[in-house]
């Protein structure tokens, strides 16, 4: 982990990123070829401070990505909780302990944006990612519903 | 449901939503009596365009809420999703079909709003919910992971 960085994604990731998203087994049937569509999230995602896209490099290539967005609401009293989305890790980068230090630096980020909560869903179909995420201690107390429109 | 209607929480709502809150068997463990924790989070929702705190109200009287998050990515060829938290149904109202009129009203929101996907999590120990949103059309894919800080 010597040389990785974490940091927040830049406009000049966007095709990295898109590319980490088509490698795996649900986002190959998913996603697209197509940047435009990709570039036109990021630049929503930018210029919402509750929005944290990043990017884990190894150099100048982008090997992981994750997006954390922070979510106020009534509900805990008050909390705020930290959404997880979309995390990807290369495929030749794989148990190498990236994902757990990714998951360190969005648990402390969520932390210092006063986050009560962290919280994610994961597909079913996803084995590994359950074991992952037991093991670093989170609680797989939900049941995550999705309606595509 | 003829006289219910249903729209954006306003600050005057913000004390008859935390007793929404309140009254569930998981919220009377976790929520407080104290109102200004629930009215900074009001704050900081109501000034964010992707958050929608909304209640249903019978005349003056507050018996239903939910929040909906708009939430831009990138995967899902840049999809934009709907997250429904924090959904409540006034005990002596329940069964008289609010809850599919609230959702029905939040996924055209969220179509509105451009997004691909509505999702949510709901704690396992609802089975009555889960069996609600079953009849309602959304698939139980995931998994729910939360970790409290």
């Amino acid at each position: 982990m010597g040389k990785l960085s974490i940091r927040r994604a830049e406009r000049a990731d966007v095709a990295a990123i898109a590319a980490l998203l088509r490698d795996d087994p649900l986002g190959s049937t998913r996603e697209t070829d197509s940047i435009s569509v990709y570039e036109q999230a990021f630049d929503e995602l930018d210029c919402d401070s509750n929005q944290l896209l990043c990017v884990v490099a190894d150099q100048s290539q982008v090997i992981g990505t994750m997006q954390v967005t922070i979510i106020s609401g009534l509900a805990r009293a008050g909390a705020r909780r930290g959404l997880i989305e979309a995390v990807r890790i290369a495929s030749h980068r794989r148990s190498e302990g990236i994902g757990e230090a990714m998951f360190q630096w969005a648990i402390n980020y969520c932390r210092e944006r006063g986050c009560a909560l962290v919280q994610l869903t994961t597909d079913k179909s996803r084995p590994d990612a359950h074991r992952f995420y037991d093991r670093i201690g989170f609680s797989p107390t939900h049941i995550g519903y999705k309606l595509e429109l």
